[in-house]
């Protein structure tokens, strides 16, 4: 097994990842709330995992990946006061919560496809786990670190940091979230503004609400992540993952439940993705700047130049460590778009390249560098970067400039259907379809007939199906071992 | 709005359909088990019942279509003992259950869209509402029509015969079930051997359990649909569909819970697909006769002499009532692309018509039998054959045997928009992408070199184009209008 480096949020380190049981990891990563299409940085995030899951199963790890879809719980402030955002939503459009949420789930599964993500192992819902919610807001209110107020249930932050650490994880300090807490409504049900509801009482004009031992309610937001990873990762599990937003509160909160609910410290690494931004600046609907997946592919955004394709801007998104900011720029979004056809033409290169007796590139050293990229807290821009390596001596070789020995081309081979087709997730558009045997077909007759005509001496012919080709972006090249063609 | 007559499995009448709610319909449909990969047969259910919302909201009817997904509670035989299905599949593959329910949720998933079904409004899980499951075995409690039994609660269906009429779907008379009763394990536990489990306990082997008032256990498989379609389309709805092996024992329970649990009759109007067969035998895993859809598409079954695209397979199943059975036979499958194939042909010349001042066809007769077949119980094999009545219009006016006025070649355009594509839904695959494009660019530069060709009476290099052309499939036709190309 290789030897894997994680940047762990929780210690600030990077450390060595050790499995909990040997050669099988458990992986939570917090998914999307589905009340309205799915943010371009929350992509990102899954983007960023989708590779951690690949990496970890590409090494050999039996991985069981456990992705949360919230469709309920996640209330519209902070302060844990207002309406069920999802619950707002239906009624605006006057529809059944559920068939709002049918609506965003199936939209959130088309883009994930169109980024190539693989599908999770489990995709629980929030909906889908309240009698164990429940259960475990009976278990912690058992465990004393929660308290009954007119139909709802706060966890007692205070009582909870008498004995253990509340901000461990976010590195904040009970007695500065204290001074910095503004009084909203609803707070007067607590006892203190830092605790937060992992049970809340629902009006009646509440849609989305069950029966409970306290009433008809809601779960809290942060309780279903608690209660999903402990169902099917265990009280103990290695992997946690989720954007840098969410790491306060709801992190912390997560934390806090499950040892407040007496299952003990879950989480091994934790693995927090970096924020987007536009042109240098936080995407926001509100500053104008939030454009969707969509409008990223079609182009259609003030901000826009041109669309992308969904293969491209994940690889523009792996150019950048998942831990950085990531700028989305007209220019840095062309430049990768690029490197990107670069990189796919070379791969295509590769499946065509004739082997010689030696090699004079060295392979074995790119597939080590390729490893100790991704070995290094998952490195994917460096990883590109050597795989840019690799494309030097693809074309090198295609050239005459550099030779190849048949196991060598080989080993090329494997490195980049391993790296950059299964670890980076970057699907290669197989131009096998019929369409493209078509063209082939009909350029093939149109070549064999230039050359006849070459033969015969009808320059006038040959040159005019030249030119005409040029024309239509067709680029022919005549050499000793016939003529070929490619698209410009 | 149009009149619609559908056949009422519970009347066995052709009736007018009139909806609870004036311009609302709420549609059911009972939904896989996703323990194993989707059976044909349930397929042509979900095609026949996607025909019926996507017509239903194509006449303009504003609908809410539920279909659930089992994810527990489906037991190994009809005596409600045995071990549920999912969690016996997941311990032989050592996995979790979810893992197993998520990994063939995905692969319907895929089925349903490569077979272009539209996704319900709702996809509600039966793991997703226990809580309302248990709340709903507590109801038919309180209302007598249970009792608890070693931790298990059961249906009595004797009771509820005294009072109500228990195989009124089915046309089944208790006394007749009773004596065809066999003696089965965990009878015991029953007051009568027809009583069916609501809720059912879970020994410590068992993985997918739930607490409940009667202990830990699981509901029975009939009780979700009961809840989900109270829950989210109303005690009383318009449409319950599923396919005719679900008539009994499925359906009918589904009624004795509702009406025993205090609500009611639920359904207006029952509708039940018919069975596939194959060369005229009942397709079953055992008999060898069993091809999965993935089978279907590639071909790769001893039976199937080759693949064919799931567009053709859905016209197939549309090309026979729902109420009817449907036999797979090479020939007959054979036959039905032969009548895609043509049928699309004459899509494509739809778009390319010209119209002349007067008609010589008959557009509004055809409209309104298009309508006509529909209305009578979604009569799609009707419309398909009115449908090629279209076909041979589009072909007559292409070739100058029959002429269209501009407003006729409008609604002929809105014909088969409307009914072929959005009621049968019929994908179109689009011909406009880039390598379709690049095939029409370079052929037009042939058909141009050998026009030039005839016109320096060059005639041995035009003879030449077309024999090459005709090589790789290509026909190539010469009118005064000028000369087309074809793939054959």
């Amino acid at each position: 097994m290789q030897e894997l480096k994680i940047y762990n949020s929780l210690t600030k380190k990077k450390e060595l990842f050790k499995p909990i049981i040997p050669n099988h990891v458990g992986l939570y990563v917090c998914g999307p709330t589905v009340y309205s299409d799915v943010h371009l940085g929350n992509v990102r995030t899954f983007v960023s995992f989708d590779v951690v899951y690949r990496y970890l199963k590409f090494i050999g790890y039996n991985v069981r990946y456990v992705r949360n879809i919230t469709d309920v719980g996640h209330l519209l402030n902070d302060a844990d006061s207002g309406e069920d955002k999802i619950a707002k939503q239906a009624k605006l459009l006057n529809l059944e919560p559920m068939e709002v949420v049918q609506h965003y789930t199936n939209g959130f599964r088309d883009v994930m496809s169109k980024y190539n993500n693989i599908s999770p192992s489990i995709e629980p819902t929030a909906t889908g786990h309240i009698v164990e919610q429940i259960e475990m807001v009976q278990e912690i209110l058992d465990e004393g670190f929660a308290y009954v107020s007119n139909g709802s249930v706060y966890f007692d932050v205070e009582k909870y940091n008498l004995s253990h650490n509340y901000g461990k994880l976010s590195g904040r300090k009970i007695e500065d979230l204290l001074s910095n807490t503004r009084e909203l409504d609803g707070q007067e049900e607590k006892r203190n503004p830092l605790d937060f509801a992992i049970w809340k009482k629902a009006d009646d004009s509440h849609i989305m609400k069950w029966n409970s031992p306290w009433g008809e309610g809601f779960p809290g937001w942060h309780l279903e992540c608690s209660v999903m990873s402990t169902k099917y990762l265990g009280e103990k599990f290695d992997i946690h993952g989720g954007g840098m937003d969410l790491k306060f509160p709801h992190h912390e909160c997560e934390i806090a439940q499950n040892v407040g609910a007496g299952n003990g410290d879950p989480v091994n690494y934790w693995m927090h993705g970096n924020m987007l931004t536009v042109n240098g600046q936080k995407m926001s609907k509100s500053a104008g700047n939030g454009f969707t997946p969509e409008q990223l592919a079609t182009g259609d955004h003030p901000l826009l130049d041109k669309g992308y394709s969904e293969m491209v801007v994940r690889f523009f998104m792996l150019q950048s460590h998942y831990t950085s900011t990531l700028d989305f720029s007209n220019e840095a979004l062309k430049g990768s778009e690029k490197g990107f056809e670069k990189m796919l033409k070379a791969y295509e290169t590769l499946k065509t390249l004739v082997s010689s007796k030696e090699s004079s590139v060295n392979i074995d050293d790119l597939k080590n560098r390729c490893y100790e990229a991704m070995n290094d807290d998952f490195n994917t821009p460096i990883l590109i970067a050597h795989l840019f390596d690799g494309v030097k001596m693809i074309n090198n070789v295609k050239d005459g400039r550099d030779t190849i020995s048949g196991q060598d081309l080989a080993l090329l081979n494997e490195i980049f259907d391993g790296f950059l087709v299964n670890v980076l997730g970057i699907k290669i558009e197989t131009e096998n379809n019929q369409s493209v045997d078509l063209s082939n077909d009909i350029m093939n007759m149109v070549l064999e007939i230039r050359n006849q005509a070459k033969q015969d001496k009808n320059y006038q012919l040959a040159d005019e199906i030249r030119n005409r080709l040029t024309e239509i972006n067709i680029t022919i090249k005549d050499s000793k071992e016939g003529t070929s063609w490619e698209l410009n």
